[in-house]
């Protein structure tokens, strides 16, 4: 439990499906969750004395005592529940309406509509579990991909916390050594040898570097990898962003400056997530609207972790390269599409210095494709064969992660000279991260922050 | 059960929540649905065991072993449960990918994909429900009002149906009788005299009308009214539009001409439900967009089930009456608008022959508009003070219903004269639909047809 966070005691609500479908859940947790339900709810059996049972029955507004949907119920009788309060579900029909009834009808007999996240945040504060796997539920609604979803779910079963809690409980014993040194420092008490000290720093240093590596995986698999395809006018932009769709999204047609929209989608390659944007070919443009599209375009590119820039081998390459002005900073991949009317030419030397990979390709033959997809999985892992681990750190957790490493190498520098006093304040700088990470050491702002992003009935 | 329908008996599976979501709901039915649960599903307890009750655990990819999400697991052991069958729900996170994934397991472990209904079609063909009830399924999902929901749930609960079966079965023992009497036609065994049997026919034909009279008010409530706001253009058409949806929907501007497109909005005034259709103003147009407008603006005053046409009172009257040539066969309402700068003039003559109300207004500062809200109401109800009947029977049951009236009409005529054969094929005349209306006698492509329009998962 924490104590610094003063926390509401009243019962929430909220619906914890998404609207419309066949069966809606709505799920009330408070101390007054049972007697809600005595309230809003009658049933076949008390639900009292069938806890965990889900009891079919009907509900009633408890004002008007007018039946509502037909709703099966469930109590779940606290601490051993997700918030680790007492909790109520009704499961109803899904329509909006009726979903919106029981839900009513749980406010009107007391409950607080609750915040978004605050059925989590409850779990957290309760103790039931701790902030690394709190963050893990949102990872895990937000999964575009069965890796994502492990990754996600083995934060939630709490493998990343433990991790962390293990390092926090050993600089933990040797912090308190350490002040019981600074007390009896005239005394040899047979205090655990600089050697052992040292090594168990960096058993904790090379722990969390490894876990920052994943900090990039992470990102990739949690937001997808945001993906410009840029280039000339009439290249096959928009036939490229269909391809990998697979589906008509963009409007293309053989006049040059079809795109103006920059179209942002979802989507796949190789179980990598990507937000894949066409834009609108770089040209001097004498019309307004796509005089914006371009300016859009120049935008995106500068944003984006990934460039595909396109070019028509059937026309002069050299006219076709990305203007001057462009800072390309992201990996370039250069794509030569219509390698079916290709025309006889060389390679202008802008290929060379810019060290972009580049290839063949023909959209409309389908031709080569597969050879793009390699490049494109080798630009994001950066590595032929990647092995994605099964714990990856956010940004949160890696700007922790980064102070304590810090802090631990502080630490190892005044180990030799035995300086206990500062050893101590590094023990301290590296514990405190360690401690937010878990949740230990939290301020309420930074929760709301946290929570705020969830969605509500979570 | 129903042996007329040939029913696949294998175990089906799909997502009965909507996407996205904080939980989404898997749900397994069929004989399987526990060895199904054992391949892809691990947790704290033995779910045969712990029937009913909500035991938390974790998904398992059946063909490969990894982990899935974390998942809650119920048992509900048939014939006790929604669709007669035994029965495994998952109740996993929500996402996309944890939904879908979760639904996966549970087809790999040999689950079929659920077609839409296919869940309650297996409740009517179990005889869980009855025709009557499986239908209301569906309306209470899609019910958009609280007395839409509570006729749905009526009609859920059996009483409808408990309605239909009683006269079902009174006129199945009279039927009985009547057979009986054509084989012994010479003796005097103790008949059900002749005015009994009038009352038995009279009772169920005035309770069959009184459910045909509440047809409309189901249209009503299942499917909204549709209202077509007409009239010349500039009137406030799209102020009125606006102003009933409580939003700018249409984009008004004091340009005749202004809206082009029908615009098609769902809104609910006093509790009714409405199709609110916003037109182009009806007049001489040169603009070919403009003019396709109009012709669409006939067309949906044509379909209206109420006209709302909308003249300004600061231009002569004369000049903003609908044209000779349209058929206003709907109820109409006459809104004089902008009353706030209305010029004198006299009503037209037209007022008094389409026996319209009419009615004073300006939304400008809205002025009157509760009184022209009363007027809508009246039209809808077509009386001040209307009571929505608890029961209302759809356009399925109303043709069944309207066979049976007739048919019991001429049986009636024909007990006077004692001809007991035609009595006898009058009552199977009227006993065939309820049946119907029940699910009695449905041929397997009426089902179909009934049960396709469900969504997936119920």
């Amino acid at each position: 439990m924490l104590t610094l966070i003063n926390m509401d005691h009243d019962t929430i609500a909220a619906l914890a499906t998404a609207p419309g479908g066949s069966i809606a859940i709505i799920r009330v947790s408070g101390e007054d969750a049972l007697s809600i339900a005595g309230k809003v709810w009658r049933g076949q059996n008390v639900l009292e004395i069938n806890e965990r049972r889900l009891v079919l029955g009907q509900m009633f507004d408890p004002e008007t005592g007018e039946a509502g949907d037909q709703a099966m119920a469930v109590y779940m009788k606290g601490p051993h529940t997700y918030t680790g309060e007492d909790v109520v579900e009704f499961q109803c029909h899904g329509g909006n309406f009726t979903a919106k009834h029981t839900l009513m009808c749980a406010l009107k007999a007391g409950a607080r509509a609750a915040e978004a996240g605050e059925f989590t945040k409850r779990a957290f504060v309760n103790g039931k579990l701790d902030l690394t796997q709190a963050e893990a539920v949102m990872d895990v609604i937000s999964a575009g991909s069965e890796k994502a979803m492990q990754i996600a779910v083995n934060q939630l079963n709490g493998r990343f916390g433990n991790e962390i809690r293990g390092m926090y409980d050993q600089l933990s014993d040797l912090l308190a050594e350490c002040e019981v040194r600074m007390d009896f420092v005239e005394e040899d008490l047979n205090w655990t040898p600089s050697e052992m000290m040292n090594k168990t720093l960096n058993h904790s240093s090379t722990l969390m570097k490894r876990l920052l590596e994943g900090r990039k995986d992470g990102e990739v698999l949690r937001d997808g990898v945001k993906v410009i395809i840029g280039g000339p006018p009439n290249a096959g932009k928009s036939s490229l962003m269909n391809h990998v769709l697979g589906r008509d999204r963009a409007i293309v047609t053989d006049i040059a400056g079809t795109t103006r929209d920059t179209l942002e989608e979802h989507t796949r390659i190789r179980g990598i997530p990507l937000k894949i944007t066409d834009t609108a070919g770089i040209r001097e443009a004498d019309d307004i609207v796509e005089k914006t599209g371009i300016e859009r375009s120049k935008q995106a590119l500068g944003e984006a972790q990934l460039i595909l820039w396109l070019m028509d081998l059937s026309k002069p390459l050299n006219e076709q390269l990305p203007p001057n002005d462009f800072k390309l900073d992201a990996p370039l991949i250069i794509i030569l599409n219509k390698s079916d009317i290709a025309i006889d030419q060389e390679l202008p030397s802008f290929f060379e210095e810019a060290k972009a990979s580049s290839v063949r390709i023909s959209i409309k033959s389908e031709d080569n494709l597969d050879r793009l997809y390699d490049l494109i999985e080798e630009a994001v892992w950066q590595e032929d064969h990647h092995h994605i681990p099964d714990v990856a750190v956010n940004a949160r957790h890696s700007v922790l992660l980064e102070q304590a490493v810090e802090q631990i190498g502080d630490c190892q520098a005044c180990i030799d000279s035995e300086a206990w006093e500062l050893v101590s304040v590094h023990l301290r700088g590296a514990l405190d991260p360690l401690g937010e990470i878990l949740g230990l050491t939290l301020m309420p702002d930074i929760l709301h922050t946290i929570f705020g992003r969830y969605c509500i009935g979570k």
